[in-house]
């Protein structure tokens, strides 16, 4: 399906831009860079804003979506913006008792714990979505227009939708919320193996109907983010895993646009935590770009996936609280490192931190900049 | 140091057991199977012993904690009894202000923030442990004593000694209690490298020691658990860790003894949660085994060892609730991948779940031994 003539991809405003020049495996002049959760907890005015406001109603309230996934690009002059969201919002809007509470993260009213809860689950439809999603693709489109108002930055710079994988949803389902080891979750994989994969075809068309939402809406890029995949084992996520997050992709993967007389599609981003072992198939479930956790230097992640695949990443976040001649050590590193994939994004190897000096991010971007 | 002559090994009673002959890299006729945390949560006659007693008022009270370390030999018939400990054990007896709180894990009075934090911990002296791990010697002694009792084993079963790697001791110092990332000690050791290897060598001497008394008091082997080092980069775990789990090991890997007019030192098994990375670097600590996480297939771990060393593992324990079919298929998988590698001791890679069917451990050990 083609893109509306007026998105930021198909207009030709973003097309070119420093980030979807690299997703598209292009080096441009200067490496892109964005920090994952740059939007939030790290930032003073996000939690003045977030006063008062429990945070999935500040993800389903327009106005403070948009407000607070721009905050980071006027303070930091990131080169993309990544929308304000949470991987539960579309868990929240199909009908799914969720909240998140602060410090611990999302917990669910009920877990999946027969093939009782399951059903009640799978009776949700996931086509709903389509309807209860205008509070997100109105934060995307208020995103997208008040990015070409900042000042200081060329009015290009893309925003980046963001979902969850199907896994880390279904872990947070089975597991009733946050788990050290998602050990019910693997569990059910392999003793139903059946009510699992119907369980992650849900939860792929929940997600994918939220990334592609986001698409629609505005975005120039999708990132599926899947928290919890490094708990498995290769052979678990090929054989359990990868289908569903192929499947979620697919919402997205359609969705292309003409530029110079060539078709182009939406670039994906595929992240996982811990993932150094999957990276090849992470790539294989669909993804252009592949997100590297810091555990992994980027010329390794670069031979895992045979060469040829551009790679976001991956400061370690642990890293950010060094005195700033040892960050840069590390940053010009991680640099050095991704000189050797075909073209390479800078961010995090997992989220900011939330006591994080907004200022040593705002220093990394200028760091990248100028060289 | 040579072990006293009616050390468990040096006297032969334990030294041609399944399990040291496997840790030799020999292979015995059967492999050993013992569990990691088989001592402990999944045996009701455990839940019933600990009723009205903390975590680590059982792990002091010699009779308890060797009661405990007996159970899962009795019942199970496994290849090893592992010693019935917490790795917080040597820090509440150094002085450090620690509990073990139910569903949540070791929580420290005070955590290290400051150097004036540290250089208090580090003026509790490790030497005076020599006098202090009398219940844990005693424990040891008596569980020795008490292996040679159980009907239907041949009295020749050994004991595990069990020590928590620095690492792991210091991430929860610095943290003050369980956490998801480690954030703040893995910040800290590129923050402040110096202030970050006083307190490795520090936890090194406190774990050594305690591991060394549980070995002179008649362990037959030694395992070092490093339950977060799958939290760090290939760099800084051999930058900022291993110097301190090689000097934890310095305390065992004196010990020796004499049989057959060869000298032979006590086995050291090294094992850490997510290491798929770091196996080569945790071997090159001075292990003489290494424990394999249950993300890597054995024959994998084998491969990155460079071969000619005996893997410890893996069944995953997300498969203990699968049905025996799917299990069966899974244990026969595993020990046909240990096959590459000199030996193998069959183990969970990770620990027993608490709410395992411990009949589906009994049966695994069976299926085990009739082969």
């Amino acid at each position: 399906m083609h893109l509306d003539s007026r998105h930021p991809l198909a207009s030709g405003l973003t097309h070119d831009s420093r980030l979807v020049r690299a997703y598209r495996g292009d080096r441009p002049d200067v490496t892109p860079v964005w920090f994952m959760r740059q939007a939030g907890r790290s930032l003073p005015e996000y939690r003045a804003l977030r006063v008062g406001t429990a945070m999935l109603d500040a993800c389903l309230n327009p106005g403070m979506a948009s407000e607070i996934t721009l905050q980071p690009v006027r303070r930091h002059k990131v080169d993309a913006a990544v929308f304000f969201s949470d991987i539960v919002v579309p868990l929240r809007l199909v009908g799914v008792d969720v909240e998140i509470v602060a410090g611990k993260g999302p917990v669910m009213g009920e877990a999946i714990r027969s093939n009782d809860d399951l059903d009640r689950l799978l009776a949700l439809d996931p086509a709903v979505l389509d309807e209860r999603l205008t509070a997100v693709t109105e934060a995307v489109a208020q995103t997208v227009a008040g990015l070409r108002r900042i000042p200081g930055i060329d009015g290009a710079t893309p925003l980046v939708g963001f979902a969850g994988a199907p896994f880390t949803l279904a872990a947070y389902l089975v597991e009733g919320g946050p788990s050290k080891d998602h050990l019910r979750a693997r569990a059910l994989m392999h003793s139903d193996p059946l009510a699992w994969s119907r369980l992650m075809a849900w939860t792929a068309d929940v997600t994918g109907r939220f990334l592609r939402a986001q698409v629609l809406a505005g975005a120039s890029a999708a990132q599926l983010f899947d928290s919890w995949a490094g708990d498995l084992s290769l052979t678990d996520y090929s054989e359990h895993v990868a289908p569903a997050s192929a499947r979620a992709l697919e919402y997205v993967k359609d969705l292309g646009y003409e530029r110079g007389g060539e078709s182009h599609s939406v670039p994906i981003v595929h992240f996982g935590v811990g993932t150094g072992e999957l990276l090849a198939a992470m790539h294989g479930v669909g993804a252009d770009t592949v997100g590297v956790d810091y555990r992994i230097p980027l010329d390794e992640a670069e031979r895992r996936l045979g060469g040829g695949v551009p790679l976001q990443g991956n400061i370690d976040p642990a890293q950010l609280a060094a005195p700033w001649e040892v960050l840069e050590r590390h940053v010009l590193d991680v640099l050095a490192r991704g000189a050797s994939a075909p073209s390479h994004v800078l961010n995090l190897g997992h989220g900011v931190p939330p006591d994080t000096d907004p200022e040593v991010l705002t220093r990394i971007v200028e760091l990248v900049h100028a060289r």
